[in-house]
């Protein structure tokens, strides 16, 4: 099952490696995670999206609230959580596609975040399906680049 | 200086905490990291951002290229590129404070993604001076919780 996991760590030299390192040491991948800065200074919030057995990630849970640096930690799925993503796609736009491109992101209410003569850069956010389903709808259009964030969630309540 | 480094990685166990770890061992902070899937089946892409010094930067870059899980690296502050990031930010939202929030909500184009009686939670996305610009209006109103995905970035060309 995918887990949603909230860390809030001192941002200290290493923090990122001992996180990550818990994970794989477990043979656990990391689908996706994002560290930046929090409104404190020297406080920064993680967000780690990884599937496996609901018991394995209790004990990376356990093993994550173990560390000196780790200040916080919530498995958003024991809570209802609002996740979101962002992805930035450059995709192709020869003139005859353009129309097309352009119609897609009016559906997923995406933004043309940059243009030139052959591509135009594309920015949505939203769901992790709505992510994918933009993806798979611009893949026969041709897509030149992809970069994601990973999902950021905040806790409903 | 601060950087914005991309940098294409094999999805194996525990090349996170390598590459984290290049840059702790040098004593160097990452600002924001995020890494999420590719289009290509077991490639993932990790956005960095560092400060620090354009030398040591540099060897940090000798070293992911060494990296047999690394597939790519760019210095994007060595291009032209866009980048962008989102936070979702949940502030106070008693009645009185309503009509002032979603004020600030609109001038920087942002949405209401979810609310309940006592607060609304609200994405942004944009350059991180935007981003910070945002924070500092919606800090008076008070803020709840803040995640922030870090920087993605895609090259101009």
């Amino acid at each position: 099952m995918r887990h949603t996991i909230s860390v809030l760590v001192e941002n200290r030299f290493g923090v990122l490696a001992r996180v990550a390192g818990l994970f794989s040491g477990r043979g656990y991948n990391i689908e996706s995670l994002n560290v930046a800065e929090t409104l404190e200074p020297g406080v920064s919030h993680m967000t780690i999206v990884t599937s496996g057995e609901d018991h394995v990630i209790e004990q990376i849970i356990k093993q994550l609230n173990k560390q000196i640096d780790v200040i916080k930690v919530i498995d958003l799925n024991d809570t209802d959580f609002v996740d979101r993503e962002m992805a930035l796609i450059k995709i192709h736009a020869p003139p005859e596609l353009r129309a097309e491109a352009l119609r897609v992101v009016d559906i997923f209410r995406a933004k043309v975040v940059d243009s030139s003569p052959k591509h135009y850069s594309i920015e949505v956010t939203g769901s992790r399906d709505k992510v994918e389903a933009i993806i798979n709808l611009l893949r026969p259009i041709g897509i030149k680049e992809l970069v994601r964030t990973g999902s950021v969630a905040l806790q409903r309540n």
